[in-house]
């Protein structure tokens, strides 16, 4: 553990945050995500849930300001307009990181797969809800 | 880069010292110090100066409070009494972070060596002033 740093940051996952640049995408994956199979890193964080892993994730990761979406969710499959439970938790901890109003993304199941691939890390939490999957895009520090 | 955490923190040296535990000790080390040799991990922060370094890592680190002396310096060889430049600095650094006076332990340049090559890590600087060196003991974050 360290001062001032959220202790559930393990020093595998502060590693994987601190070395992501500009656009470079986490992805806050629940329990029955394909997390091990389409990782290019896999952290793991078995014991929380998805929101308690993002606000620890959320306390050092800048969130992209480049795009108006810098947080992607999974869409219900059959019923796109549903705000799963875990989202609407997901939604209050990025408005209040961000301090400003978000618009999430909403990415389709199989696109949302893709992306995640492509994501700098996939952080497994043991979120048993569905939907508590989201997939956040890093922004920049400015100078001092 | 992360909100909150100083940049000179890489992420291999973020990674360390959060994978530290009480007890377990750093080393900053001055460009002459045979870090590559003698470390267990070596982590390199070419361009940075001792004190720099110094301030970096304890930004994050606590510092061990069962210990009366939470650091130690290197003697300078043959005149034990010599305060050093960069370790006058380093007292200053120390004692800000620690709230408190501290007493610096002082070691006999080999007896340095050895304790630097159990240390958890080493981490490299290109301070280029003599005894630019010093041994961090880790302490312990208390539950919130």
């Amino acid at each position: 553990m360290l001062k001032g740093i959220d202790p559930l940051l393990s020093p595998d996952l502060l590693h994987a945050l601190a070395a992501m640049g500009h656009g470079d995408e986490v992805v806050v994956a629940d329990a029955n995500f394909p997390a091990a199979s389409l990782a290019r890193r896999l952290l793991r964080l078995d014991g929380a849930d998805a929101p308690r892993a993002l606000r620890a994730i959320l306390s050092v990761l800048p969130l992209d300001t480049f795009t108006p979406t810098p947080a992607a969710v999974m869409a219900v499959v059959g019923a796109p307009e549903l705000v799963p439970e875990p989202v609407r938790e997901f939604q209050v901890l990025v408005e209040t990181a961000a301090g400003r109003a978000v618009q999430f993304e909403v990415v389709e199941r199989f696109a949302f797969y893709e992306r995640s691939r492509a994501a700098f890390a996939v952080v497994a939490t043991s979120e048993r809800r569905p939907y508590g999957n989201i997939i956040l895009t890093k922004g920049v520090i400015p100078p001092a």
